[in-house]
């Protein structure tokens, strides 16, 4: 049976990024609805005008759904769900709350996180984005000391993101005073559909290493 | 006829960012839509139990939609969304091109120029954000000489969230070489939608003020 989704992301990825690359947030959506898909690439090392057309940012992932064609993973997740119950709940409140965290994983946590991340890199003696991000996981923590997942009740779409956004600062050590976000990050990488993609990601860069030696051998 | 849309934003706000509290996105769509809606208010001072119960994070504006309750201004505009095709067109790479580009808006975008404002106000002498900031204007200039608008060869909630995240640099002058950028900001706060969500943006304020003086008065 042909697949009818198609996840692009990078040919090859240094080791930093890998098991960080967001088509991992598709291909964990993916399994947890048991949707076959295929993975297709762009090159990482040179992004050219093809890749512009599909990613204004020079980004991945992008998605083919069909002749359906789109980029951002947050938009790719919300537009995977409409696919499968799985992701997101069927009834207004369910898709609403769903909706919600999903956005506020894009433009309250990881607003701050990414660019606190970015920053870090340089080694600073201070980041001036630590006091926000501590405020942001002070009001995360009491939401989820109250409850196992985001929205509805239940594990949606909008616990592939916000989990995947707090991975890197639980990574770093920033979630050392926040019992209840390392629990809920836990507890979603746990799943085995997070688990695969995971395990498929690393074995997706690998398979493009032994391809460059030959290259450069 | 009762409204059925309920805008909640704060009761004051102080002098600098009036016109551009979030609310205004939510104006301005149903604005657009030609949607009835009512406007009520939590305190800015003191944000209770009450307040975070409806926004976790403590900020506004969320919405009631009958009986149905969303947060986060870009969750909103994509609930509203699917209230009145003015917002949204309703083929699917229509629809996948209004949700691509307004999650480009909050994950690509505001997610460097939001810390980049916040860091700027403590006037450092070199924002770190600064060069990541050039980049994504750069990719962004690109698209917008070629088009009008960002999705579906039309005005949408896209639209109102990008021109939206592009006022506070613009106003800082970040936008100085990017032609096509202030262009289209200038194109899309023209519409008389937004005139006239920003005069009620405004006023709502300005009226709150002479109810806080007359308390201390």
């Amino acid at each position: 049976m042909p697949e009818d989704v198609t996840i692009w992301t990078y040919d090859w990825v240094p080791q930093g990024p890998r098991g960080h690359v967001r088509d991992i947030r598709l291909r964990w959506a993916l399994e947890e609805a048991g949707i076959d898909y295929a993975v297709a690439t762009v090159p990482f090392d040179d992004r050219g005008a093809d890749h512009l057309a599909r990613q204004p940012f020079a980004q991945v992932p992008f998605i083919d759904d069909g002749a359906v064609r789109v980029f951002e993973s947050g938009a790719c997740l919300l537009h995977l769900a409409e696919k499968s119950e799985a992701l997101m709940p069927r009834d207004a409140q369910g898709k609403a709350d769903t909706l919600q965290w999903l956005v506020a994983a894009l433009n309250s946590v990881e607003m701050v996180t990414v660019p606190w991340w970015f920053i870090n890199l340089s080694r600073p003696k201070e980041n001036p984005l630590a006091g926000w991000m501590k405020q942001r996981f002070d009001r995360l923590e009491a939401v989820l000391e109250t409850r196992d997942w985001l929205a509805a009740n239940r594990f949606t779409v909008a616990d592939i993101l916000m989990s995947d956004a707090l991975r890197m600062p639980d990574k770093l050590g920033e979630l050392e005073d926040y019992g209840a976000l390392r629990a809920y990050v836990a507890r979603a990488l746990d799943r085995p559909a997070f688990q695969k993609a995971h395990r498929d990601q690393l074995a997706h860069f690998a398979a493009a290493d032994a391809g460059r030696s030959d290259v450069r051998g």
